[in-house]
């Protein structure tokens, strides 16, 4: 391991990131609060520590794999340390401890929640929060389909070797150009978002907010009943379309704006299921929720349908209390909690190509119990699955289950219950926010022990690393001098 | 397929069926109970309506694996409803459904009740329900190292095509012959445990009874409080060891009670794994019950170990109310009732062998990603595990989660609440018997909606038939004439 040199990409990447505190010191500037002063020293912290570390460790080496997964990971830890200090510095938030949990909740594009009371919150300091979600989500965009495919790790994965030779399924291959075309997507959706919930008349402030944290399938809001608090069908309606459209693969969106082809969406199996999913999801707990006393209005269909999008594109946001919904509703919120939103959106979770491939792969392996010579191969949007990817396809998996067990007990260990501990670890190892129980929608994670949110930190990075990134750190083999 | 072959095969079986309730007829003789006549009569309709179905579908051909699968799921089906006439005829258990539920729970040696108190129930009657769980554990003995095997599924799989030419690994081939052996195994392990429970003072009649249901990983006990009505160390422990023989694979025992080497067990990483997966599970549980107040007297460790025991190899007993247990203790419970016994054991489950697979996979797709050109095998026992394998076992693996999570939906759609639903599934896709909340060890399935026991019986046939035995009866192809 070249640590040195992880350290000089780690260190530039904090310069950005106290760059970009500008955005809330303008804030704080208009309204007169008195957190400038706290997002100035934090800015400063930042860029000159990122600057300090960057140019000690000047290095002029390729980059290899091992020191891939080291740079993101340790980026993203990194990040969550310099971000936490607007909260810490300014005493919003107090404690070490639940300072990076929000910070790192939010660079995640997880979610989950500390703050107890949001409204009363200074502006600036809710818009730096809101903002680390949607720098995260940027983060895990060009990850997940520039950065990872080449490492070897995440659904997009699927499709690098697949697909020989030209074609429009590559994006352009230089990761800074491809970086540059998705973020003008991103920012497209973004500022698309802000001005349709101006227009459905929510102040500017709130709009951009919202904005931010729906495209990075996010969820922090600036109300203790987040979108909730908008009593707006139309507002909601907007909400569900931009958290459906963060679910999405960039590279379909960029695809579609480019060649003006909306076609390229139902050519696209992964996002076909995405919408039955959502779909089928939607329609039980309309039906379930509806006999049990919520009535067949639109209100119903319309906060089981804000609930299942939420959910399952992991941005967590709640326009009801999900966790007094009846039983069926309850389990079928912490199944979608597992699914995610599409490989190379912003939503966590195991990702719907994953789950896709495991359903095809179950139906395969029964098909050859009758016929035992033959060789079938999964096949998904016309492409053949070579049984590596679906080993890997199928290892994730049964890490995801592992990792999920393993924290349930740590957290149970720490006292919470079974629901709160399962749900917690399931909420936060797929970036979705909320859980049920304790940490449900009207409760939020400030109960949970010290050492639970530690745990639960590492939850959300391994969760929006993909696993692998972060625990191949893990492997001795990794840190040997080459 | 050919249906009539699979009736012909299904009728001798109940044959036999009939025939086993000789001993229960005997018992009710014997205690003087008037159920006699109930038997009789069950016996009869068994024995004839077996034999009138055998020789009407006479027929030479040859089984083939669809006939296998058809066979195997039928022949219990087939084998619960003759084997509910007993409860039926005598009054015993009521409703048709309750009856039938019992018996497939008997025969599945899951162990899961509906009856409200067993102490009041007639001897003859009692003896006939353990008496179905032991002969449901010599059916799943054979059924798991002789048969499906050369249908391609299940654990014990993994051995056929790894071990070339003449090998102490290989039992005597043919069926008929292992099944003998076999058999002898069981029978000597139930006798040994009938002798040293009737040595601790037991009296006979409840001695067979738990050695039936010990040996078969069943768990149906003849008192309200399990085996915790008897307040004997000496008891429990003794339960304790023959329930850890029964999960072991049994053609462990025969090479060892055959050659005398004891050396056999420590040699098969299985074996291994399970000891260490018992060994840890204990301990935590040991220490977290003890610091929640049970203290680190032998009474919480003996309780620990039992219930550790009891749900890991499937058979289901309490000794201690685990349901009332600290929020871990209940998380580890929970998940053990997913890792089930060794394959080739009575037990049911995942089974140790797929859960050590499963682990190594997901080690190898680590390393993988550092040595991206490199092929890596997973190795157990010194056998080399070809892909094939690999994606069998991980197959298996997603299509019990799929299950566990698409039956919990049906229970919560029920109105069971969450921890009742999920806990329902596990215990009887895992065949285990009580589960937690509702479906507790002091509550039992009497209060589940009626559906819902039918649908936990289907839970049982899938878990106890590996999953793909019964599934793969619901592709119409399997259906075919030839």
């Amino acid at each position: 391991m070249k640590i040195r040199l992880v350290f000089h990409v780690v260190g530039l990447l904090q310069v950005f990131v106290g760059l970009t505190m500008i955005l809330p010191i303008f804030c704080a500037y208009y309204y007169g609060e008195p957190e400038i002063t706290s997002l100035l020293w934090s800015m400063g912290i930042t860029v000159l520590g990122g600057a300090l570390v960057w140019s000690l460790t000047r290095q002029e080496e390729d980059i290899r794999v091992r020191e891939g997964f080291a740079i993101v990971t340790l980026g993203w830890v990194a990040t969550a340390a310099f971000g936490a200090l607007p909260f810490l510095i300014s005493g919003s938030i107090a404690s070490l401890t639940d300072a990076y949990f929000e910070t790192l909740s939010g660079f995640t594009t997880t979610g989950a929640s500390i703050l107890t009371d949001i409204e009363s919150m200074p502006r600036s300091i809710l818009l730096w929060r809101s903002q680390t979600q949607w720098f995260g989500g940027m983060g895990i965009i060009v990850l997940s389909i520039a950065i990872l495919p080449f490492l070897g790790v995440g659904g997009m994965q699927l499709f690098k070797a697949e697909v020989p030779g030209p074609t429009p399924d590559r994006l352009a291959p230089r990761i800074s150009q491809t970086a540059g075309l998705l973020w003008g997507v991103y920012l497209l959706l973004t500022v698309s978002e802000i001005f349709l919930l101006r227009f459905g008349g929510m102040d500017l402030f709130d709009a951009t907010n919202h904005g931010f944290t729906t495209m990075a399938t996010g969820g922090f809001s600036t109300h203790n009943l987040s979108v909730g608090h908008y009593n707006s069908a139309y507002i909601q309606y907007v909400v569900i379309f931009f958290m459906f459209m963060a679910g999405v693969n960039f590279s379909l969106h960029y695809r579609c704006l480019t060649g003006l082809r909306p076609g390229v969406y139902g050519k696209d199996k992964e996002w076909v299921f995405y919408i039955f999913i959502l779909s089928g999801a939607t329609a039980l707990i309309f039906l379930y929720n509806g006999t049990s006393g919520a009535g067949f209005a639109e209100k119903n269909f319309r906060e089981s349908l804000f609930q299942v999008v939420a959910i399952t594109t992991t941005t967590g946001y709640s326009t009801a209390n999900f966790d007094a919904w009846a039983p069926l509703s309850r389990v079928m919120l912490l199944a979608l909690m597992f699914v995610g939103g599409c490989a190379g959106s912003t939503g966590g979770g195991m990702k719907v190509i994953r789950l896709l491939l495991i359903l095809k792969h179950g139906k395969t392996e029964i098909k050859k119990l009758l016929h035992p010579k033959a060789v079938f191969l999964v096949k998904v949007s016309k492409i053949r699955v070579r049984p590596e990817i679906m080993l890997n396809v199928l290892g994730f998996f049964t890490l995801y289950i592992a990792l999920f067990v393993f924290c349930s007990f740590l957290m149970a260990a720490l006292g919470l219950d079974m629901i709160s501990a399962t749900s917690s670890v399931a909420a936060t190892l797929g970036n979705i926010g909320p859980g049920l129980a304790q940490v449900g929608p009207t409760l939020n994670y400030s109960q949970v022990p010290l050492l639970g949110k530690w745990v639960l930190c590492m939850c959300m990075l391994l969760g929006r690393l993909e696993i692998f990134t972060v625990i191949i750190l893990f492997m001795p083999e990794v840190w040997k001098k080459f």
